[in-house]
């Protein structure tokens, strides 16, 4: 038997695709004593949690709650619910996330309809357009709001309007866009909108806000066949999370919720537009200063966002050299490309507490000591 | 916009069902400095996890990890990855988490052939075997080691050979018992097994250990149909836990998983057979003390848990009012009955950090004040 020894994880500075900074107020939230998941003190944390996601999500959802996984488990329970066999589903497929989506949908036993973008390019609402019409009777449209993989913010204003004209629910991933910039649920008409907690929000990873709109609800109470997730279903969920009844479901993972109302407590002394704002403002000055490093953002700043910065990486540069340095050197993480952009970009994440002027001088003067 | 207060949980003692107490060193561990998902630091901690765990299983699968989840996600991961559309699978029904097994196995698109028995019974392994007769090719058996529900400790020893000879594999349920008695994966034939850890492992809920044997993963590797849960697609799940690649699937829960490593240090340094005695020896004070009260087991002796000990109330008792008291005067928790025995028993758990003399005494003290 071999017994590891004393955890002593070293201090980093984490500025990669996720999980960002987490504030100490939620680590000192997430030590608190536990008590049971049907504790009325755990009942009422519960019910807190609810009201602060509705504010962070601007919903007045009925359902809005944290499903007890990470946010792919946010994403799964998003189409499986709504989502049964048979039905037709058009996806923007613009990253790696789409991609995702995409293959839960088939294996809901649907037809993933792709609509797909190049990476680095928002999915065109025209050409979406053009599947609705094409497809015939569509369930869901899917989209990414902001494209972990490729730094691309969709643009949403209209998306809604488009879903609800061809009748489809409109099923959003807020991954790394909400508590870092304006996630809009109800002005845009989003029906199931998911995230995850290590990204903006700067709660470790663990649980996956979820809110689905009435009529979503109605969809996933009123199916035909049973959730093929037990683990994901959300009307049993439901109980435990708003009936009076509070009817057992699963035991929630009791301190990663006291974190993540930490969390969503320093969201909300912060004021949504002010955290947009730093989030914006910190982002500018990353790319001014990696900019006289002649490094160059792989987005068009139309749809770029400010929480995941990609960029592109200059020819002749053995980037996981540089990216093992900042680790090893400086204990700061920046993520590499994935899928077709392996080697071709660094993802710089200025996401929640993340997102600071002096973590993005000191990335910058890193980066110039090391690329110099 | 209501920002509620500073978290201030009460530090009870959790003498329920689950979750249990939690060490302050595991407390410690789940705050200390978050690292990345792919971060060289982090990739350590889940190797240290696999060991630790196969320690604590009692087996050498290589695929022995902890899924980011609860317990039920640990029991879906269990059924997803091995069953298939048209399967066959016995499942063994006693109480709740049997009756679990049997709804997750009917959404898979199996058909679950229940072979049942009276809530504080254990199954018949007879029955088992003429179901197993009866039903032609079974792709699988599965049993709930120790039923949370009842407090029925499912006899094992020969279960593993039987389904064996009938060509299917033994999926068990070791939630209520990993860590606090024998579970032993590889002498007893286990070839799908999955815990929790917030019962005798006392870190808080949150991920789920989960083997599988070679037979098993290969089945898993080789299926005709895709697993329908992306999220717990175990053969994915094993590149980030395992392949040289560390291909990324998901945020692994990272302060879980430190909070894991340390509660399993601290299993490791006790050692299994003084962990499972000091189970068993509290388990016995417990029982002698309330029998003083007149509380009587409402399990047969031969078939008890020591973790998990439902006491029959007698006639007249408000029982729901004695647990409010015992929460809300001596900070105690302990379980009502669910679903069959709600209002007939008591669930004491004495899991874990919880089984201690110290709150057997105390729990059996505030009992003789309330009751007596």
């Amino acid at each position: 038997m071999n017994i590891p020894g004393e955890l002593t994880p070293s201090q980093r500075i984490l500025l990669g695709p996720g999980p960002s900074c987490v504030h100490p107020r939620v680590y000192q939230a997430m030590a608190k004593p536990i008590v049971g998941h049907l504790d009325p003190e755990f009942l009422q944390v519960m019910d807190e949690i609810q009201e602060q996601l509705r504010f962070v999500m601007q919903t007045r959802n009925r359902l809005t709650i944290a499903i007890s996984g990470t946010g792919s488990a946010g994403m799964e329970a998003a189409f499986v619910n709504v989502i049964e066999p048979g039905d037709k589903v058009v996806v923007g497929v613009n990253g790696v996330f789409g991609n995702r989506m995409s293959d839960i949908v088939s294996r809901c036993g649907a037809e993933a309809i792709r609509v797909e973008a190049e990476w680095g390019q928002a999915i065109d609402l025209q050409k979406l357009e053009d599947a609705l019409k094409q497809a015939g009777q569509v369930k869901a449209v899917a989209l990414v709001h902001a494209e972990t993989s490729t730094g691309v913010l969709q643009p949403l204003e209209q998306a809604g309007a488009l879903c609800k004209k061809h009748g489809a629910l409109l099923i959003l991933d807020a991954v790394t866009s909400l508590a870092g910039l304006p996630v809009k649920v109800d002005e845009w008409q989003i029906d199931v909108c998911y995230s995850g907690t290590q990204k903006c929000l700067s709660c470790p990873p663990g649980l996956a806000p979820l809110t689905l709109s009435p009529a979503a609800l109605d969809i996933a109470q009123n199916r035909k066949t049973k959730v093929q997730s037990w683990y994901l279903d959300v009307t049993m969920i439901a109980s435990y999370w708003q009936d009076s009844s509070r009817a057992y479901h699963h035991t929630a993972p009791i301190n990663m919720n006291y974190g993540l109302r930490e969390a969503l407590r320093l969201v909300q002394e912060e004021g949504l537009e002010t955290r947009f704002e730093r989030h914006r403002r910190n982002s500018a000055i990353l790319l001014k200063q990696l900019s006289e490093l002649d490094l160059t953002p792989f987005v068009d700043e139309s749809i770029r966002l400010p929480s995941l910065n990609a960029m592109s990486i200059p020819n002749g540069i053995d980037e996981a050299a540089v990216r093992r340095r900042l680790l090893n050197e400086y204990d700061i993480e920046i993520g590499g490309g994935l899928g077709a952009l392996a080697g071709k970009v660094w993802r710089i994440g200025l996401m929640g507490e993340s997102s600071k002027k002096a973590n993005v001088v000191y990335l910058a003067a890193a980066l110039r000591e090391i690329l110099g």
